[in-house]
């Protein structure tokens, strides 16, 4: 049973940490294992306000300062992505995209959730060539150009006042005729002189350049007026929400919209299978409430663990 | 309506500073009262290791850096305690200490918790002179002296570990065989050569020094045994658990166990009246889940405000 590990945590989001942080206090031996990049959605936040006790940090290095606690602990980390998990007797199988084979007593899902879509011609082939779903991640290639944001939420908003400082001018294109978001922010983009609020944005086409294979033009139908419209930007940022990546766990938990149902122990309808984070179904998702889920879940799994046979 | 409040928030531990940071974030306008101390019981904590991205923090440090961001958005705070709670209509009227009232739309109850007492002869009448319920506020006032620390759980460990880098020797006195608390706190504490745990312990009495007016002795039954045996100690430090603070809003919450019954809002059964943290019923008491809290109560808030006559 050496080679078993207690915990396997999937995603090293502020969920997937905080779960290993607390396990790993109750010392039992964790896997934490990532896709992509540690501190998931959060990392890709140039700036967050509304953490405790940290008045002003970049997303990043609330992860990578996260991160440190974990291997101070002596985490085991693989940056490897999960595509099977299977289950036999109590024991959990995970086979990863390196082909490896990893067992445990407990799973955590930590996936998070992707940018949501528009789903409209040239969306997709135009991804890196004009149009990104991470302001932080991108914003900086588009530096004195003119970019629009689409979305209406705190995260359009943020990527606004991001995009403010370094593009020429930002367009931020909202269905509605009110802004959704925290006054906070909206006071905040109010003050910029470089910032134009769309209203009653519909987006109707996305152009390319056929020359330099990237983004031209966006035409759009303003809602109120009927006219269509246009903007010439170079950048197009979408901010339109989220979807869980949870498919892959579909025989193991259930999903409403997507989202994994769990129980007040962060427990799925799979015994030994937890999930946290913005992947379950919840109210708010917030970092507080990520982290939230993390101790709760490794709070019931310690219980689990030490009445496992 | 100038004078009233959105929403006033009793208590300033991490939920009730995290449901001002959120309030205030959402633009409205927000009172904090607190009675004793910023930070409620974190603050009495010597060294915190499992706070989101902060590795090693102390209580009272992540307490006053928590202000600090309530401070930069503008947070109206009073030191006073609240005496009384009403409501007429939609609006609540709050008395407190220094006979002040306060009006507010809502109401945020993050009260956290007081120590428990163990109700034996001379427990009360020895506070602040042997006894405490507080390693971090007295500890350093029995350098080299011999203390005991009674309880056995995270609280009793952390104390028991600060005490034996001032003490002569601590004695971790605990009921049962085993210590139920994180293993990494059972091992630290392994290490420290100055910390004998005695099992089974039952207090019997407490001894007063009748000239110093101070502790002398404690004597107790060791369970196993069975035989009556003694200490002599300069200190006695109580960690046996925490009595919620909700007496006063007897009338308008339903309470079970001393604990605020809240829905998934964290409103309790009155119409604006929301509490928060360790006060209420609940899985596990961490900061982690007290932050949790102060976010879900303030987006449901911002709601309730949204659309208040």
């Amino acid at each position: 049973m050496n080679n078993i590990f207690d915990v396997i945590i999937i995603g090293s989001g502020p969920s997937g940490m905080s779960a290993a942080l607390n396990i790993l206090r109750y010392g039992k031996k964790v896997l934490l294992l990532e896709k992509e990049n540690i501190g998931g959605q959060i990392s890709k936040s140039p700036k967050v306000e509304n953490l405790p006790s940290l008045k002003n940090i970049s997303g990043i290095d609330f992860a990578n300062n996260f991160f440190d606690q974990l291997l101070s602990l002596k985490i085991n980390f693989k940056l490897e992505e999960v595509l099977e998990l299977k289950k036999e007797n109590n024991i959990f199988f995970i086979k990863t995209n390196l082909n490896n084979k990893y067992l445990s007593k407990a799973v955590v899902i930590a996936v998070g959730v992707s940018p949501r879509k528009i789903n409209i011609e040239n969306e997709e082939n135009l991804v890196g060539k004009g149009i990104s779903y991470c302001a932080i991640c991108d914003g900086f290639f588009f530096k004195n150009k003119d970019v629009c944001v689409i979305g209406n939420g705190n995260t359009a908003l943020q990527y606004t006042l991001f995009l403010s400082n370094y593009c020429k001018n930002v367009f931020l294109c909202i269905l509605s005729e009110k802004i959704f978001a925290d006054l906070f922010l909206i006071e905040k983009i109010k003050n910029k002189n470089n910032v134009f609020v769309k209203k009653f944005f519909s987006i109707k086409k996305i152009i390319e350049d056929s020359e330099k294979k990237c983004l031209k033009e966006i035409k759009f139908l303003n809602l109120k007026s009927k006219l269509e419209e246009s903007l010439k930007v170079q950048g197009l940022f979408i901010a339109i929400g989220q979807t869980p990546n949870n498919i892959i766990f579909k025989n193991f938990v259930l999903l409403e919209n997507g989202f994994i149902i769990v129980d007040e122990t962060m427990q799925t309808n799979t015994v030994g299978l937890y999930a946290v984070g913005d992947c379950i179904k919840k109210n708010v998702r917030q970092v507080t409430t990520a982290v939230n889920d993390g101790s709760i879940a490794a709070f019931f799994i310690n219980k689990y663990l030490n009445n496992f046979n």
